[in-house]
């Protein structure tokens, strides 16, 4: 069976698609999860995974992901997704007008869960606020900048291999092919 | 048995205490809940009374509140705890520099369980960010204006009568002496 990869965002879908290719056989599966508000993504993830499993009752992944600037103690957060939605980029860069502190950082934990268990799987990545450059990816990435590149300026392939995101599911990935599923 | 007030803000039990007497007694009781992310301030309750109702096995109230920012969508809204511990007053009026429509609402929604049903009473009242003016009341509340003047310059009797969470209030307490408990 295809593991489910729980999101409404095609984005995400495809950056864990093209991750997973020919370690595992994914689909898409948008599903309307309640959140648990919470400041660790990992325990946001095992919440969601939980809840996904009790729902679909097939093996899946969920994933969530914090972005932390630190001149705003780790604002937003895990609440990433709804400022994206409500200050966006504009209020995130009028936030930091003046800010000497660019340093941020991305967050994501990969929730997985099946009959047996739930796992969750990490990943970060640190980097800093630039004004926005580049067309390639999505969210917060034409603003954040690593070694002098935004994550919109670079290509999927590559972004996936260094991002929060990749490196959760490296470690997803590493743990599923060590269980031989 | 006393009616469990839900929460670990000693100021919302104060001001719930307060216009509560008389109607019911009440009892504050720190329970850490996890709270489920949602765009509506009435499901969070809910879902918040359910959970402290399973844990706790007794009547009680919870309460949660969004401030709500029309310039910027909603923002902080039912998050608006997180971003006072995060940006805090002075995020806010950075948000607000220049920004010509000040409109902001705070919405509260209280929360009942016993083992009966699950009730949701609802306030909400219009004012203005404005600079910070007083030195009562908590959170959002200096820079909140109604009527010419801040939240934190009314005194609590007054705040009470005409604040989201007093409104919340009335609606619960009107409901409670009906039903005649």
């Amino acid at each position: 069976m295809k593991l489910a990869v729980v999101t409404g965002n095609p984005h995400k879908a495809r950056e864990v698609a093209a991750y997973l290719e020919g370690v595992i056989e994914v689909e898409q599966v948008a599903l309307d999860c309640p959140e648990f508000r919470h400041s660790d993504v990992g325990e946001i993830a095992k919440g969601k995974a939980r809840f996904a499993f009790e729902t679909l009752g097939r093996p899946l992944i969920v994933d969530d992901t914090a972005f932390c600037i630190e001149a705003w103690k780790g604002f937003p957060g895990p609440y990433a997704a709804y400022v994206l939605d409500t200050l966006g980029i504009p209020g995130i860069l009028k936030l930091m007008e003046g800010v000497p502190n660019r340093n941020a950082r991305f967050i994501t934990a990969i929730g997985y869960a099946d009959k047996e268990e739930i796992r969750v799987f990490r990943g970060t990545i640190e980097g800093r606020i630039v004004a926005p450059r580049g067309s390639g990816g999505f969210g917060y990435d034409p603003i954040f900048e690593v070694n002098g590149r935004t994550f919109a300026e670079v290509p999927l392939a590559e972004k996936s291999a260094l991002s929060h995101r990749g490196k959760a599911l490296a470690a997803f990935s590493a743990w599923v092919r060590e269980k031989g599923t």
